[in-house]
C-alpha cells in the first residue's frame, strides 16, 4: 500500500489531484490549511471534496497567515482585483506554498509516506512563483535534505500532476475520473456559503476551463 | 536601515544569533515559534530575549504539530532520551526547520527583508538533518525560485553564522557580545519556571559548552 499525502485547498485543482492520486493506487492522506483565508469556504469545500474522493483521513491545520499580512487574501484591507491585471497579482500570498509543503512534509515524514501530491499549475494559472516546475523541483531537493527519511534512504518525490494541463483539460481529466465540481470553490471572495463572484481572477480562470472543456458549469454564482 | 527576520526559539543558539544580527547592523525582527513543544518554557524566553537584546519586535506563531507528532518534544507519549543515543535521536521534529523557515521567509517578503538569520549548527548540534549546510543551501536556493520578491530581484540571503563553531565558541562570541545566557532555556524538558532536568542531549550540549568555554554555567538545574 502506497502511502501519499495530498495537499486539498478545496479548489478545483486540487479535487482533481486527489481524484488522480487515488487512480493511481495511493491511500490518500488529505491536509488543508486554515490560514486565515478571505475564502474560507474553500475549507468547508476540502471537507466535503476529501470525503467524495475517498481520502482515508483529511486534516485542518490551522496558521494564521493574516498576522502577516501582504495579499488580498490574508488581508482584508487590500481588495480581490475584480479585472485581470498585469504581473504577479495581489492575490499571491508569500510563501504560501513553501508554508503548505513544509507542512505536509512533517506529515508525510510522519505517516512513512514518500509521496506528496499538490495542484499547482504552470498554464492557466495566476502568475505565482511558487507554482512553477523549478520551484517544485527544488522544494523537492531541499526536502530530500531536510528530514531523517531522506536521510535514511526513503527519498520523497512531489507529484505535480497538473503542472503542463489547462484548466480546460484540467477539468476533462476530472470529469473522467467522477469528479463533481459543484463541491468545489475556487472563487477569492466567495461567500459563507460558498456562492461565487463570477468577476476574480480565479472565477475568471474557471469559467473559462469549463468554457474550453466543453462541460456545464456547475458554479454557483451570486451575481 | 537593512532588516532582517531572526528566528528565535529562547535558547542558548538563537539568543546569540539575534546579538550577531544586531552587531551587524541588522534591525532585527524576532519570530518564536508555538509549535506545540514540550519545552514550552523557551518560549517564555523567547519574550526575555527578544527585549533584553533589542529586537524591534516579537511575534510568535502558533502552529500545533502535535497534531502530526513523531516526536518526543510534539507526543507526550514519546520520552525525552536522558542518555546519549546514536543516530538520529527522538527530539527530531520531522520537516521542523523547513516549517519554521517557510514561515520567517513569508514574513520577511512583507517586511520586504532580504535577510534571515537562523542559529543551526553543524558541530556540536543533535545530528539533525536540518542543521546541516547543505540543507540551509537547498532551503535558500528553493526560497529564491519561490517568492514574487525574489522573481522580481530582491533574492534571500539565509545567514548561519554558528554553523562551524562548537558550542563553546559559541558561548565566547555571546558574551563578547553581553548576552546573557540566564535567560535562555535549552533544556527539552524544562519546567514552567524554566527549571532544567540536566540529563537531556540539549542539557548535555549546554552545559559540556559552558565547560568548554569556561564560563561559568547560569542555567537554573532542578537536579
Amino acid at each position: 500500500m502506497k502511502h501519499a499525502v495530498v495537499l486539498l485547498s478545496g479548489g478545483l485543482d486540487s479535487a482533481t489531484v486527489l481524484a488522480i492520486a487515488r487512480e493511481q493506487g495511493y491511500v490518500c492522506h488529505a491536509l488543508s490549511v486554515d490560514y486565515g483565508q478571505r475564502h474560507h469556504a474553500e475549507l468547508a469545500a476540502s471537507v466535503r471534496v476529501s470525503q467524495a474522493l475517498g481520502a482515508v483521513e483529511h486534516r485542518v491545520i490551522n496558521i494564521d497567515l493574516t498576522a502577516f499580512g501582504g495579499s488580498a487574501l490574508t488581508d482584508s484591507a487590500i481588495a480581490v482585483p475584480e479585472s485581470p491585471t498585469t504581473g504577479i497579482p495581489l492575490t499571491y500570498v508569500p510563501a504560501r506554498n513553501t508554508i503548505m509543503l513544509s507542512l505536509a512534509l512533517a506529515w508525510a515524514e510522519v505517516l512513512q509516506a514518500q509521496d506528496i501530491f499538490l495542484g499547482v499549475n504552470a498554464v492557466d494559472y495566476s502568475g505565482y512563483p511558487d507554482c512553477r516546475p523549478e520551484y517544485i523541483e527544488a522544494f523537492e531537493r531541499m526536502a530530500n535534505l531536510a528530514t531523517k527519511a531522506a536521510v535514511e534512504g526513503k527519498p520523497l518525490k512531489l507529484h505535480a500532476p497538473l503542472m503542463h494541463l489547462s484548466k480546460g483539460e484540467i477539468i476533462r481529466r476530472g470529469v473522467e475520473l467522477g469528479v463533481d465540481y459543484c463541491m468545489t470553490v475556487s472563487c477569492y471572495q466567495a461567500d459563507a456559503e460558498g456562492r461565487a463572484c463570477g468577476v476574480c481572477d480565479s472565477c475568471r480562470l474557471r469559467r473559462e476551463g469549463f468554457s474550453a472543456a466543453q462541460v456545464a458549469d456547475p458554479t454557483p454564482y451570486r451575481n
